[in-house]
């Protein structure tokens, strides 16, 4: 391959693009890799199509390695078994649909765990048939509400799933591993830094589920680790432990007046201020939060909800969502039409709406709360004797310094990330919704389960980008540059000729070549341009040509050499390995 | 690649399946090739995956060496620039729109010129910035009414759309000349054969237009060729010579009572029995027949036009929607409602709504023709002097051994084909549209002019079997077939074991291979099926294994060889080249 600057479609930009809000958007619009053609939506330019090909072309290496059968589905797709699976209605706003030209509703599949099953079902009816890995590379779509970062969160991606098919756990452990082992090595090939992280399985459905997550500060996702064992979770997914139950010792509730202290703060202040309960060494921690908000259930009424967590702790709206999961929620503000609920000085203690609570409300703790009237708290409200949470759920923020969940030992470290993978043991939620069933080896039906695997690749190239680029511009891993030597002709006095002459050479070795050969173009500006580009290696053929010299460059580490001319193959071959 | 049939998604069916019309589609399913998954969508199936990857490969390849540059827009589009283009209304019902969440009107693009000049308007600034091939392979949507032939009219299809951008019209030329070119290389290295003709270019605008159709009893589309000349053309781009105007000769019209001659069969017949102007020789060709249709003119009203043909033609709906493009017609059938429009006694002469006539009623001819009124016809009715067309329009049925009206001399035969591509002189009503401009050489703006080029990629394929197979399967070219050599183990006795390992030899040597390594599987399940799915070539591993043999079969010639078996991987990649 020879790509030459003169005519490919190719234009840098020295300003930062408007709407960029993070490095990779900023440089991969600069250089000249996509564009953005639509909300949510973003063409791909020569030079980043062949980036995206070359990681997708990874991926579906490791894909097959690991046993990957790779098939092709319509993206257009009827409802009828997204009703079947539930998830027309569970994925709610995200999903896009549309009408036919009579009347029958279609959809964009954001994934395609339905067809898969639906595929299985007709293409096999023994245990002989089974485990089975399945994988395509396909565009997705999904309606964001607000699409980011570019490439990072659009409303169109192109992304590998997989699915695997077993006959029982063992075999669904095996191809859980078999890909966690796969996506481990696909981000080594990429060059991606990647942490593995316990996660939520979302609207999915199911029940074991890791992240994949690259770590970045433009990152949508929080993960923590452990400072003393391997623990490390997506925040969403973290566990509170529950404090054992212990027996009630605190006095009888009481009310007390505490005007003015709608807040924690002006709360905590007062009841210290008043020594109420005698105590004056309130803290945040002794008090209890009560959250209200709206959780939307797809397909169903909104419903009014009060969450309680420690009044150390804010509610986690993230955390929220996952765990009302396909539910969502948002804060309820609308008091004036809700009298019963006395805003700023709620209690657990005959609410009239359902109360979910943070695992450290457990039975036998007694808090300091609203009192449900205006301007008045209540001391010793005591969880299990005066008042009894509808459920517990995981809400309160997860801080920097909590107490490691797995060891009990360790404090939490939190940092954020970008999710690049994603791996589910979904188990049976499909294969018992379209009721697939094969003949097992003992002549009775055995219901197969399912696993589900997903990579998005034009995330991919956006965090390869944001792993990999320093102030000048891209520095592409070999792995996945869209050439693999740029040759930059500095001048016109038969450089260009030499650069062409060099790139030929070069192509017939199999090499991936750009060449800058604009005639019109200053030496600057294409230093600049091939800096930015991030071609791992350059090739500037300038002043020095006439002795036969050239000039090879690392993008990397910046290093330089110059080279007779006739050199150059060779050592850019024996680079290249 | 080595695939083994013990392990690959695979399902062949005995049964035709019951809603396949086509051959192609009826042994693609029946193959285990593609699967039915959406009305007009198909799964791609491993085995067709691969035969899809190849085509698309070779198309790639071609685009590539013609100068193409590959790019890839989003398939979900804002609605804006196709307002500006017009296509949002013009493209009609064909078209699959959505709102997204804040009511936000979308499309799933049908095809890409309105992105691609949009792209080029903002990646260029001069003429030295072009001329520019780009090009991209994208699945599109596309709302048939009635998707049929599996594959060959799909909702959703693979397709590579390609654009040109020159300065002039010589430009244009020769990036037209070069694509021509570039696809007859890739239908030759696809095996497809084909027959360039010449198009009509629909809703896409444009002029000069050709189509690569593949001849085909199963085409939706007919063309036309000459026994004289080299002229060939899609029915519906046939163009009809208009003889010279004459003079007028005839006497004045006269209106005869022609009772219960409501068709042009018993018109004639009633004509020659009363010697209406003193003939008895009156044919069907000297009748002028007048066809009521609705033409619905996208975003507008519908209109009710006659259509004038001579009597002893048929109206070809898909000439008059050609004609009329990019509205469409009906009949007219609702004759209460408009009792002006005498059924079966029309006649352009005074008629109340636009007279649309073919070329053949040109001024000075003389007509038998329908006096508006019931059971009256007129005779010696001359257009220019009793009716003046509102214009002329080629909607009468062309055919065989019609005059050649490219030379005049021969006759047209007539055949049916499937369009496999469409390459179009679109010039400036693109850049028209969105007021596209590059800086001259002399420093005045210049308007580029387009050229767009299409390529079916998932109908190739079902091309591809249409063209290649016979009544045991399908029989692949060298080119696309999902692997080069079949390996059928016929036994179980060390003959699994043998012909992995001959797969694995071949496969280090770069050949495909595909292995029946099934262990439960007769030998002639395993024949029938390879015969099926349809690889070039096979080897048998049989009985003759202990002796060392293995039998060699051409799929497309049944030559069988028996050879050692130490011998067959030499004799393999000598046939591969």
């Amino acid at each position: 391959m020879l790509l030459r600057m003169s005519t490919l479609l190719l234009k840098t930009l020295r300003e930062e693009p408007a709407d960029a809000e993070v490095p990779s958007h900023r440089l991969l619009v600069r250089a000249g890799f996509v564009r953005r053609a639509a909300p949510g939506g973003y063409t791909w330019l020569p030079l980043g199509k062949l980036v995206l090909d070359r990681v997708t072309e990874v991926v579906r290496d490791e894909m097959a390695a690991a046993g990957g059968q790779e098939v092709s589905f319509p993206a257009l797709l009827p409802r009828e078994p997204f009703d079947t699976s539930g998830r027309w209605t569970e994925y709610g706003d995200l999903l896009l649909t549309l009408q036919d030209r009579r009347g029958a509703d279609y959809l964009l599949a954001p994934t395609h765990e339905e067809m898969f099953t639906l595929l299985v079902q007709d293409m096999t009816s023994s245990y002989r048939d089974l485990p089975l890995l399945l994988f395509q590379v396909q565009t997705k779509f999904r309606d964001e509400a607000r699409p980011r970062g570019g490439l990072l969160r659009g409303r169109e991606f192109l992304m590998k799933d997989a699915y695997s098919f077993d006959l029982d756990d063992a075999g669904l452990t095996s191809a859980y591993d078999r890909m966690r082992t796969a996506y481990q090595q696909i981000f080594r090939r990429l060059g991606v830094e990647h942490t593995i992280v316990a996660a939520v399985s979302g609207a999915m459905g199911g029940s074991a589920s890791e992240e994949f997550l690259a770590p970045a500060e433009v990152g949508e996702d929080t993960f923590v680790g452990c400072t003393a064992c391997d623990y490390a979770a997506n925040t969403e997914a973290v566990v509170t432990p529950a404090p054992p139950a212990r027996p009630v010792t605190a006095p009888a509730a009481a009310v007390h007046d505490t005007p003015g202290t709608p807040t924690i703060a002006t709360l905590v202040e007062l009841a210290n201020e008043r020594r109420l309960g005698g105590r004056d060494d309130w803290a945040a921690s002794d008090t209890l939060k009560n959250v209200v908000v709206v959780v939307h259930h797809p397909g169903r009424t909104d419903e009014i909800v009060a969450i309680g967590v420690p009044g150390d702790r804010e509610v986690d709206l993230k955390r929220l969502d996952a765990a009302l999961a396909p539910a969502t929620a948002t804060l309820f503000d609308d008091f004036a039409v809700r009298p019963d609920l006395v805003k700023g000085y709620l209690g657990p203690q005959g609410l009239p709406i359902r109360y979910l609570a943070d695992p450290r409300v457990a039975p036998g703790t007694a808090w300091l709360t609203g009192a449900n009237q205006a301007g008045r708290h209540a001391t010793d409200v005591v969880a299990g004797r005066d008042f009894v949470p509808d459920g517990a759920i995981e809400a309160a923020e997860v801080r920097a310094g909590d107490t490691c969940p797995a060891c009990g030992g360790g404090t939490l470290t939190i940092r954020r990330g970008i999710e690049i993978g994603h791996i589910f043991q979904l188990g049976r939620r499909y294969t018992d919704a379209f009721r697939v069933d094969v003949l097992g080896a003992d002549g009775k039906p055995v219901r197969p389960t399912m696993g589900s695997y997903g990579i998005g690749l034009t995330r991919a190239v956006a965090v390869i980008a944001e792993q990999h680029h320093d102030e000048r511009g891209l520095i592409w891993p070999d792995a996945v540059a869209p050439a693999d030597v740029h040759i930059v002709a500095a001048g016109r006095d038969g450089q260009i000729e030499a650069a062409l002459s060099l790139g030929a050479t070069l192509v017939r070795a199999g090499v991936r070549v750009l060449v800058d050969d604009r005639p019109n173009v200053s030496a600057g500006v294409k230093f600049t341009d091939s800096e930015l580009i991030g071609i791992p290696r350059s090739v500037v053929v300038g002043r020095r040509l006439m002795e036969g010299y050239a000039e090879l460059r690392n993008r990397r580490t910046g290093d330089r050499q110059e080279l007779p001319l006739v050199d150059i193959p060779g050592v850019i071959m024996g680079r290249l390995g």
